[in-house]
């Protein structure tokens, strides 16, 4: 499994550079910004891991499609919208660091500080984060257009169309929850955050693409909401493993720091779990570090046991257990041959063991 | 063409109330935002002049179409398309008013300020703009959501959405080079200022929404260049006319504060010409003037006074002369019925003559 999705991330990105190479000329007839914006797309594209646009042409191929080169385009496509999501995202979550390197408008940020010779200055931070809002939305009209030019029929492509639309809508207004909860004190409920990874990570990441590579393949409708509701057991699972990561993960591994989750305040179902739980001194201590300005390695260390202490980190352990159970059984019941179900439970096996 | 105009608007309104109705019930779904968003959405587009939309269903009639619903979907689509590009603008511009209210990130703000009872917080302000860049992408997802729907042959489809996505991409580099030089002391050149122009408001508001409803009458290439040429000169004029509002339009009418332009100093045309003209005492003054924290009623009349003074507002003038000459021009050699060329000798009046 893992390398079917490495060899189809070597095609997509072959894709989006053949995409992107002429639009650079035409772009640069607008202004020296267009160019430039597409050259920091591309290399950040290049360095995802590109799960999501693999999963189009996996969904494909498992319906039984032979649009190769379509699949791949949406696949490329997926990669665009992922990107636009995590623009904007690190710039709501003031996340400087993505997939290892300067996210894009902390990328501005470096550019506009040596340019004008200055240091912190909240004007060209601003600035900085309107530019990159601007990629963002750069990257999603680059994503439509590669969506709606794919060689298929009316029926097909307004199929797609009507698929991505809404199920981004969803991601959208699970953003704002999500960053909603990231900005204030209060934490949603255990339900609310458990759909919330539905929304913006379950469908978005597993649903769409395979449903999106189902619907080229004119897979029947029975079989697409399968893919339907396996996508969300595997999408939470991969959240909860995210969650995970986020405060058992390496940095080097990760491309990011550790602990930004807790920094940033997010409203995981850890931060949950252990808000009901811990009591006393260990319960202040906790208060102090969710939403601190940085965490020492030692708070993290702290952070780390105090979940392991409390079942916390048992009871998340559980939750992926289910997930991964029903994720197994629903793959048993999928009419599809052997060998991709085979390679669905290997991605299941990854989503719930992955380090990275 | 008022009366057309407006017509149009009424219909289009209707159109986006019916597509946006049901989505309500599916957005609750999800969270709370859902459905509130979607009504912000709703009140924010019905206060818009609609002009872009009801040219859509302009250039598709005149070019002989008689796909009336077609037309009025895709002019609702152009006005989702603007709603979200004037949410993300409001933010990065920190403009706190548009259409006569608060802009999308002002209206989160108050509510989070009433929710948690507190007054100024850059945390809830920059909570307040990452909604507002969500609420703006939403916005996206429903313009394509409805531009891919129409009913209408897979040629007319595909022309369709790389006609929006290329139009859209070259607006977001635009609106870089644009949030730029809003954000930095220096000012672009007078020809990179008109390229501006030409690109964010020109193409985006007057080709664009020609050419689609062109390409859905299926009108000949030689007819969408024209119109392609004609949308450049009435976008210039229509922005030339706009920066002078800006300085000598009445609060009321435009539903902005005055002045908005020279606070956040917008590298317009008035402004470079006014800094290559102007020396001595007054230079010093126009200097403190543009980028300061609020103008003084005889800021703006000092202001006003020296643009007339200085021949810069009959400079801009003679440039206005020349696009509307122009349009003119290109309009009599247009080969559709004289009924739409004194609609469009209407339009091109309305631009270099409206008060709002």
């Amino acid at each position: 499994m893992l390398t079917y999705l490495s060899e189809k991330k070597s095609q997509i990105k072959d894709l989006l550079g053949s995409f992107l190479s002429p639009l650079r000329q035409d772009a640069s007839r607008i202004n020296a910004w267009g160019p430039d914006s597409l050259d920091r797309l591309q290399e950040y594209l290049y360095r995802g891991k590109m799960i999501r646009g693999a999963l189009v042409s996996f969904g494909h191929e498992m319906c039984g499609g032979m649009k190769t080169p379509q699949a791949l385009q949406i696949g490329a496509a997926m990669e665009l919208f992922q990107a636009a999501f995590l623009i904007h995202d690190d710039i709501m979550d003031r996340d400087l660091f993505r997939r290892g390197k300067p996210s894009i408008h902390a990328q501005y940020r470096d550019l506009l500080k040596s340019r004008f010779e200055t240091s912190i200055n909240p004007q060209l931070d601003h600035l900085a984060d309107s530019l990159g809002i601007c990629v963002g939305d750069v990257a999603l009209f680059l994503a439509f257009e590669l969506l709606g030019s794919i060689d298929a029929s009316l029926s097909i492509l307004q199929s797609l169309l009507k698929l991505f639309t809404r199920e981004l809508l969803y991601v959208g207004f699970a953003q704002m929850e999500d960053v909603y909860y990231g900005g204030i004190e209060d934490s949603p409920e255990e339900e609310q955050i458990l759909s919330l990874y539905k929304y913006k990570t379950g469908r978005y990441t597993f649903s769409l693409p395979l449903m999106a590579g189902g619907i080229l393949a004119e897979a029947p409708a029975s079989i697409l909401n399968t893919l339907s509701y396996l996508g969300e057991r595997m999408g939470i699972l991969f959240q909860l493993k995210d969650d995970e990561l986020g405060l058992f993960g390496d940095t080097e591994e990760l491309g990011k720091p550790i602990g930004s989750d807790v920094i940033s305040d997010k409203k995981t179902l850890y931060r949950y779990y252990l808000f009901q739980t811990v009591k006393g001194e260990d319960r202040k201590q906790v208060e102090e570090l969710f939403g601190a300005a940085y965490l020492q390695k030692e708070d993290l260390l702290f952070l780390r046991s105090l979940v392991k202490e409390t079942k916390v980190h048992e009871r998340i352990g559980g939750l992926m257990d289910q997930m991964e159970q029903d994720a197994r059984n629903i793959i048993q019941q999928l009419d599809v041959d052997p060998i991709w179900k085979e390679r669905l439970l290997e991605l299941v096996e990854y989503n719930r063991n992955r380090v990275k």
